[in-house]
């Protein structure tokens, strides 16, 4: 999977040229293609989007760069990881049908994948920013999670196909490496591409930074993301790489995939929705918005427990806790005690890579729009705080906190005592 | 990586026609071929292995067989696990130089490789049951763990390279499923190829087999086996797979290598010298013996954590525990803490694999010849009882067993209570 010397980036006026002729495309869009209207929109961190509106309908076609596009070509990044995309989009839509936008048309060579353009759709992470409750989200993605993150595992697959989706995906490295710098350690240090709030946060962060334990369970939460290789990840699961509507939720961007913890994509989506709690104050009077997201969280959980629990019983097929030794001897208790022991360390690990997702948003190199739509510095500082601490909280006390009403409870005490 | 077409094992009377023309071969045991005395000597489950003595030295022929030797050809096993063991061999060497038999020659196409002849080396398994102490073998196998384990891991290695190598290792699906299947499940059920001692231990087989908790803690262990792809293992390191002399000790046959968790390698070899101690009563007075072997857990637990504390400080350049965040911080504490982390979870997941290598290797398949040359079957049955007893014990107790000590203790009064 070399990257290729043939490679051009699209822009608005070559994508007709070049992509005219595209059945599949001018299928959807309509043709003549030199009638396409085509509107450069990626305000992500790494690729090229366009949205493409002929006659008849509207496409999105997304091309990947060489290099991150949020730090330029000092950064290269290899243009494969729209191979590792598109094989995860294939796999979360046979997992979870419906889950992802169609697509309509792969190149590999030049790292183009041509897909469905969701419309009325809005980023998750908008609407919550705009004070937007969206009624589905909570369910449909805890859903996703147990449907994609059980059915690519040793639970649900033949070992041999397991084995080999791994090998796949463990050339994905150049994306692991951001998320194994990013996420987990540069956050922890005084690493050149961070950046936070100041000077307000100086305080808190030089704080974290001097916290031992803090540090030696971030580093325990990355040998985990590395090293325990369990299922096909989204990778990146936060309310960005979420599209809804009032009735549907579509996950878009998996182009960090990779077989690594269950748990990864649990505490990334959860710790996104306790920021976003963070963050309402920092945009008026939100407690309508408040209650909501923190019972999106138990939503969320509960939606992923019982549905986990259902394909456990259902589906469980592959080499791992086998009927053979449960249900095949009568043994239904057996199989429910060994449920339990995997939901909680799930539940256990996700809060790990939570409190490390929390940090790194506010620490690092990627900020979320949550709080960086927050004007005032000293508003939006506060605000940046209370997640901090609450990060430290779950990353280091995880192991004793057993339910989302724990960690609720305490968003809402921080939430209380470091006022507006 | 197919088998191929033009396989042809080898007998004693085509070695020297097909492989005497090697350079390899002829410098090491001398020509004319012709003139060359070949013995096939393989007594393990799988291959075939050749003796080969000619004017100058001898060398080891072993070559791969298209099933496992042990059942027959109704049970196929591809050949390129002779690739495997080669490439294991060889990381090996290069990780703890002088640790496994140089390689004289390697034939992927006919899973052939030629090694060194050890001698006067002794099966490790065999001086045990023959009540021989081997002076330099715990030692040796304590170096041998930490430094295979920890080099192979992401404390050490680029992360490129250590994803390629998981990338190629995770081919070797065939013979993990040996373990999946032999090692976690087959034993705690009735499956087809269990055997044992029979009918004297048909009671705690029974037992053992209707113990929910063995029953789910096997299956966790086997959920860490094949998910936390941490380290090139050995795969299958019994005292069978250790050859030794008063002042050596080589490490063979790791065709079952894969990336797999630390702690299995150790928990398996441990589980061997305990079930060796618990075999010397039915071999004689054994008294002196029974205090080496369990003297013996101590020295390789007491290496292993030495060296591997050193390769720890010294050596650890990958991407976990970083320095970046410990020492290049003055906070040496943090990455002490790290470390006694790591090796407290080596610990607890060793036991329970070695738990259940003790399951397997009584209830299971493939045997231990430490018990199986035992005649008396009412004695040799007695032996098995103890070892099963201590693995139910190691399995599902393991979190709350924190020395070597507690478990050698668990050893002397099982020993005492239950008589010859």
């Amino acid at each position: 999977m070399a990257d290729f010397a043939g490679f051009e980036p699209l822009n608005a006026k070559t994508l007709p040229q070049r992509l005219g002729q595209l059945p599949a495309l001018l299928d959807t869009a309509g043709g003549p293609a030199e009638n396409w209207q085509v509107r450069e929109v990626g305000d992500g961190n790494l690729n090229l989007v366009f949205i493409v509106e002929g006659s008849a309908g509207t496409v999105i076609v997304k091309q990947a760069l060489p290099y991150v596009r949020l730090v330029g070509d000092s950064w290269p990044l290899p243009l494969k990881r729209s191979f590792f995309e598109h094989k995860a989009l294939t796999r979360q839509e046979e997992r979870d049908p419906g889950s992802v936008p169609r697509i309509l048309h792969f190149d590999g060579e030049q790292a183009i994948i041509v897909m469905e353009f969701l419309t009325p759709h809005v980023i998750l992470r908008r609407a919550f920013i705009d004070g937007r409750q969206m009624p589905r989200a909570s369910r449909d993605l805890g859903l996703f999670l147990a449907r994609t993150l059980f059915r690519g595992s040793d639970l649900a697959m033949p070992p041999r196909e397991r084995k080999e989706e791994l090998a796949v995906f463990a050339d994905n490295v150049e994306l692991c490496d951001i998320t194994e710098n990013l996420v987990f350690s540069d956050p922890y240090f005084d690493a050149k591409l961070n950046r936070h709030t100041s000077p307000e946060l100086d305080g808190i962060v030089a704080q974290l930074r001097a916290d031992r334990d803090v540090k030696v369970e971030a580093q325990v939460m990355k040998h985990l993301f590395a090293n325990k290789n369990e299922t096909l990840l989204h990778g990146d699961l936060h309310t960005g790489s979420v599209m809804v509507t009032e009735t549907e939720t579509r996950v878009i961007d998996p182009e960090f995939a990779f077989y690594g913890p269950m748990a990864f994509d649990v505490g990334v989506l959860l710790s996104n929705f306790w920021m976003s709690y963070f963050s309402q104050s920092g945009h008026g009077e939100r407690g309508a918005m408040q209650a909501y997201l923190l019972n999106g969280v138990d939503e969320i959980w509960t939606t992923f427990r019982a549905e986990f629990s259902r394909l456990w019983r259902g589906e469980r097929n592959g080499i791992l806790y086998q009927r053979t030794l449960f249900e095949d001897q009568g043994d239904h208790l057996g199989s429910e005690q060994a449920l339990s022991r995997v939901l909680a360390e799930i539940w256990t690990d996700a809060l790990g890579f939570a409190g490390c997702e929390m940090h790194r948003r506010i620490l690092g190199l990627a900020h979320n729009a949550d709080f960086e739509t927050i004007d005032d510095s000293a508003v939006r500082a506060r605000c940046e705080t209370k997640a901090l601490k609450l990060g430290r909280q779950l990353l280091v006390g995880r192991r004793h906190i057993h339910s989302v009403s724990e960690v609720n409870d305490l968003a809402e005490q921080l939430e209380k005592e470091i006022v507006r």
